[in-house]
């Protein structure tokens, strides 16, 4: 399935998080991720954010699609592209 | 069609952003909006954002779908919910 992942998290908590997800997304702004995840890798990522995440603070939001073409992107201003630091 | 908003923006520029996007979308998280939205009313959107947005600093990224029901949503931790404020 392709899914994009938004997160909002405490200072302290950002920096694992962020490293955790890009184990398994792409990085595309600040916060958001996307990318293709079979169902294993996914319950694999939220259980291990479950372990980084305050819930009584922080926020984990996940849009699932089963394909990636029932959405279409737009982006305006800068994307981030994670591939950019293999060029 | 139902959209997913998310931005990155310069901290000057971003309470004029979070405004006009609440107008359009139901605010979810610090950045990141959804909702219903018709064609012209999406247009406007963006219009609107470009002349808050500094393209060469911000981001803003739009998923577009035409159904919602495309789209599953998984919350963990805190969700906002611009309802609240009218209970």
């Amino acid at each position: 399935m392709y899914i994009i992942l938004v997160y909002d998290i405490g200072e302290k908590r950002v920096g694992k998080m962020l490293k955790l997800c890009r184990k398994y997304l792409n990085w595309i702004q600040n916060s958001v991720f996307e990318g293709e995840i079979t169902e294993v890798k996914y319950k694999e990522l939220i259980i291990n954010a479950k372990k980084i995440m305050k819930i009584e603070e922080d926020s984990l939001i996940v849009f699932k699609s089963r394909e990636e073409k029932w959405l279409d992107k737009e982006v305006i201003g800068q994307e981030k592209n994670d591939l950019d630091t293999f060029l």
